[in-house]
């Protein structure tokens, strides 16, 4: 298996953009790749995209914009995890030899899509959805039980008030705008205890990265970042669960992940990750290993997944303030990470940094199980 | 590169269901599968599964239903080609040796799709589609363009006479009723040369295949079928085109595949294609160069295209008869290709068949393009 590098990044707007296509959305962050590297459209050889609404041959569609055609395209869907699906499928493509470089995209576009609508609709065969347990219904029962584990309500809106203190950094973030507990906790009721500041924003957005081997790299840039590891799996599907609280398919997969890249949860300078309701950030600190079992709202509390803090979460604002275009969230993280451990991010720049994980869950949180599909990457420079 | 076999084939039934969901059809077709070889879903290391409408963590839904869980899935989509890619996919991963067994699913619940409706709506971005230059449509623009270069109508009619005859052959049809030319004639006209008998209906439906490398295949079963060549790759996007009547993509799909597999178009004993429309069949002969090119309807009124003839196409029915769930008929052409290598392909079996090509052609003819992705697979016994 060989070494691959990421070695162009590029990100569309993030917003609610109902006149734009995906293609178009798509278009930006696949040109803002290539002019983040400066390699020809020409050298790609293979892509993937993800897109889980409305999705028909995107990359084909996406890719035409900037004159790649004629080369073997994937369109991958995986929920919230499409973006680290598309990732993956990439990086074994060039891992397993069959090809030098290749891209891969995620796209969304929310606010055209008559599925997505604004609120994501549960599906056919899910009961409880159909009988109210939505996203936000599931999340707010999560935090009750958080609450009857030592949570307070405060805690969740401190994530809310982190990230998106971290999206005022980010030129590319939804929303630039700070926001008090107070104001978190005063914004409208979504689901009790969840509040509207406490969900992550409906968001149209593409992101895409360039991958290539290793030694194709260093042709290209001075500064390959290399893909540690790539994980990704399906959950149990456990019909039962002890703690509504845990996620045993995150936990499995941020073992995977670790393994592979032969590194502790202890060597991790900064993670992004799926931080789709407030509360659910402090429950994936402890799937990742960040902190003890138990330990997630201690390790908040302390202010070390702030900036400036011993493991920096979410410093791009999250899905919470950056926006969460599904598909591209997963592509997204892993371009985030990428411009720390090149010392890029600007004014949100985790200092040093030299190894970052980007996280993502995907698949409705149904029949108590976190999560479908769990995808975890490890980048090191 | 390890040799890749098809131990195990399943379909559901081909129809109309709009009671059942794509969960409840995949897990038919998933069973089956598993009760052709015997295997136990333990096995089963990685999956892919496409669907084109509606998808969301449809590898997820479909495996759960047999207690497949746990593995790496990937959902992808392609179009018409989503099931070739869903193959593609996993053959990759067993080729390349990073897992020894697999399952390929592909699935469609077209009639409760909210999106595919009646008919198949054009890209956001397909002005011409949204114009009225839908699949019917274009497709009797190309039929007339036929008949410009010597095609008659009767042409047209024949093909579908000649699948609606093999599509009584096979139970799994949705259409099992022979028509004559007449018959097909004056049947309803959707788009002028093109009668309704002429189009392949709205199928709900699903298939599957489990692979395995070609050492392992040998303890589950004697017959183990050898995929040959696998090659899929997306259309150049020319915006003008010399002839309407032509698919590059499909013709460089075809000449990929027969390289890899080393046998020439003579080798092959019978095909199964993408047959939308009637008139359509006759132009990929030209693209699969089972003729000289312009010499497509020659060889249809030949008869050799029929069963019993020199080269059988669509012995399953094709799409006319056996019906078109978008993204489950690239695996089930595989399937059918498998029944006949093993000779147990009943009334329709192809004497003898040894080599056999599955071909799928995916996306909207947009942009007088003959289809966005084209993907065939060789397979032998």
């Amino acid at each position: 298996m060989r070494d691959v590098a990421v070695i162009g990044i590029g990100q569309s707007a993030f917003g609610k953009f109902p006149w734009r296509t995906a293609a178009d959305l798509g278009a930006d962050a696949v040109r803002a790749a290539f002019s983040d590297c400066g390699i020809s459209p020409k050298a790609i050889e293979v892509a993937y995209c993800a897109r889980a609404f409305d999705a028909s041959c995107t990359a084909q569609d996406v890719l035409k914009e900037v004159g790649i055609r004629g080369i073997e395209m994937i369109n991958v869907e995986n929920a919230c995890a499409g973006g680290a699906t598309s990732l993956r499928g990439l990086w074994k493509e060039i891992a397993d030899g069959r090809h030098d470089v290749g891209i891969a995209v995620g796209v969304e576009s929310m606010t055209t899509s008559p599925i997505a609508g604004k609120l994501i609709p549960p599906e056919k065969s899910d009961i409880e959805g159909h009988l109210g347990l939505t996203m936000p219904a599931m999340f707010g029962m999560v935090a009750r039980r958080q609450m009857a584990q030592g949570a307070r309500i405060e805690d969740f809106a401190q994530v809310s008030v982190k990230n998106h203190h971290n999206g005022c950094l980010n030129p590319q973030a939804q929303y630039k705008k700070e926001f008090s507990v107070e104001d978190v906790l005063q914004s409208r009721m979504i689901c009790d205890p969840i509040t509207l500041l406490m969900c992550c924003p409906n968001t149209d957005g593409a992101a895409a990265v360039i991958l290539c081997s290793m030694d194709v790299a260093k042709r290209y840039t001075t500064q390959p970042i290399r893909i540690m590891a790539s994980a990704l799996c399906s959950a149990d599907y456990k019909y039962t669960q002890e703690d509504i609280c845990l996620s045993p398919v995150g936990q499995k997969v941020a073992t995977m992940a670790y393994e592979m890249a032969g590194v502790e949860p202890k060597d991790i300078d900064l993670v992004e990750m799926h931080d789709a309701f407030a509360n659910e950030e402090i429950l994936r600190y402890e799937d990742l290993m960040l902190c003890e079992p138990g330990e997630g709202i201690r390790l908040l509390r302390s202010g070390a997944t702030a900036l400036g803090g011993r493991i920096p979460v979410n410093p791009s604002g999250g899905l919470l303030a950056l926006g969460h275009p599904l598909s591209a969230s997963g592509i997204r993280t892993v371009c985030e990470i990428v411009l720390h451990l090149r010392g890029q991010a600007g004014a949100r720049q985790v200092p040093g940094a030299t190894v970052g994980l980007a996280q993502m869950l995907g698949g409705l949180v149904s029949n108590l199980e976190h999560g479908t599909v769990a995808g975890v990457h490890i980048l090191a420079r």
